[in-house]
């Protein structure tokens, strides 16, 4: 991306990829430390888990936690191990989704899926491994710095993640993907979906950062609606980039939805319809933001990044 | 079982049957509670979970947490999402155990395994769910009777049972359980097996009990050697019923660990052997207990009753 002629920059003079790089790196040096590998006699699922982990991720939720925390007046440190748990879970959700018995998936970031290389046994296990460390990290004690949070905030932070995870979030949204392969479904199902399958834990990353970050009631739910509009655009702009995309950018095929009969935006609204809902869920996840000041540029340029983003 | 002829009864006036009848009512209705029926659109995946999760569990972990509470001055009532948490934790694991990738089984308890009746997809979402939902009944602030329990002792429950049931708890146990199928593998690597694949979520649940109930940490210390010796005579007396067990009684086929080439105990040390330890480990089951008074009886009628149990 040049920054020079980007139209994030003509928004404001954030400098977005900067700032993704550097919060990044502080996700991915926390997931070293709360993930480590092992050369125990369970070193084999471990790494397993590690080789979805560190595929080179966006760390889109992780990042969005941080920020969220920070934008209430937080450091963005009391939500590190909570980030951290948001990058598991979505991670195990990919592990489990590419399965065979699910999507069936044999490339994911243009590398071979994690049961292509270790086995579907070894793979459904890195899955649950990574769904239970999740929860793990957010409760420990011992790791830093959970201690200086109050105990009510992590137990929030846990109820949340595990009610965006769970069966009214995106495991309801996965049964619902599963189940609309065979038989025809309209818009409002499409979107429950994708509520739920993508929206959920990416609203549950910011309302996980606003609530360790000690933010207000009012502050929780203005961020709560940016991530309801985010995950929309999310999954929208997601849908198009699989009929638009470049596969050597996407790592992975053009077109694969289609293949498998997805039910996608296109393919309910046509391109044009599509790209235009994709900006209005922008525009409003950009307008929650109001009541926050210069410290929410992040999140503003996150959401307006995603009309232009290309993988 | 007719108490006036069992050994238990010769141990002590205490009334088993009626007891773990009594505790297994108390946790089937708190699960009943925690984990309801759903009508929504991710109805499939609830009724799949519930289909295992009530599908006549002995509620052996539930039971434990609970008796453990109470044992160290708690009503109990205080661990009840604890309990649930714990029998979705199993359940998740014994789906997940069951799957054609991994033990390939087509009967538990005398019923179709999950994949059986809801196939592979569904089955696999299902074990997540109730691992998922493990968490978020702990976490969940507004499920009685959490409110009332110190968040601190809540966050330290979450955190014994994520590491019971992560990388170095259950989860181990099971990658050496798929490793040892294929090669020779000794007593101690047996035992490092059980001791996470079982006994860590055995231990945790009267860990988590002690805890829950504001035991002290000489209590939770007791417990914990009271559990991790339970645990084993739990394992080797499963791996003994499974030579010597009724199918009938059992709902599975005898002699199906041996079929898979599965390290049992008795395959490693013999039968006669193999009861000895069993008696040993319930012995100093029994004898961690040595600091509690008649409250801990059902603890020591549970330790003593593995060595006569037929299913």
């Amino acid at each position: 991306m040049n920054r020079h002629s980007s139209p994030i920059t003509r928004h404001s003079s954030f400098d977005l990829k900067a700032f993704l790089a550097e919060y990044r790196q502080r996700v991915d040096a926390a997931l070293e430390r709360f993930f480590p590998a092992s050369d125990g006699l369970e070193k084999t699922v471990v790494e397993a888990a590690r080789y979805s982990l560190f595929a080179g991720g966006k760390r889109l939720r992780p990042i969005l936690c941080l920020t969220a925390a920070e934008v209430v007046g937080g450091s963005g440190n009391e939500a590190l191990t909570a980030a951290c748990a948001l990058e598991m879970v979505h991670t195990y959700s990919l592990i489990h989704d590419d399965l065979p018995a699910m999507d069936d998936d044999d490339l994911r970031r243009g590398r071979p899926t994690n049961h292509k290389v270790y086995g579907e046994a070894v793979a459904i296990l890195a899955g649950d491994l990574l769904l239970t460390e999740a929860f793990g990290v957010l409760a420990d004690d011992a790791l830093e710095p959970n201690a200086a949070v109050p105990p009510e905030r992590r137990l929030r932070a846990l109820a949340i993640l595990a009610r965006a995870s769970g069966g009214r979030g995106m495991i309801a949204g996965q049964v619902i993907d599963l189940e609309s392969e065979t038989r025809e479904v309209d818009l409002a199902t499409v979107e429950y979906m994708h509520i739920h399958k993508t929206g959920a834990l990416i609203s549950a990353s910011l309302e996980m950062g606003a609530v360790l970050g000690g933010g207000t009631d009012g502050q929780i739910q203005d961020l709560v609606r940016y991530g309801r509009h985010l995950g929309l655009a999310f999954q929208i702009t997601d849908d198009l980039l699989d009929i638009e995309g470049d596969p050597q950018v996407m790592g992975k095929p053009a077109g694969s939805d289609q293949a498998k009969n997805k039910k996608t935006y296109p393919a309910l609204l046509g391109l044009a319809r599509s790209r235009e809902m994709a900006q209005n869920h922008v525009e409003r996840a950009v307008e929650a933001l109001g009541a926050f000041g210069g410290k929410a540029d992040p999140l503003r340029a996150i959401a307006r990044y995603l009309l232009e983003r290309k993988a």
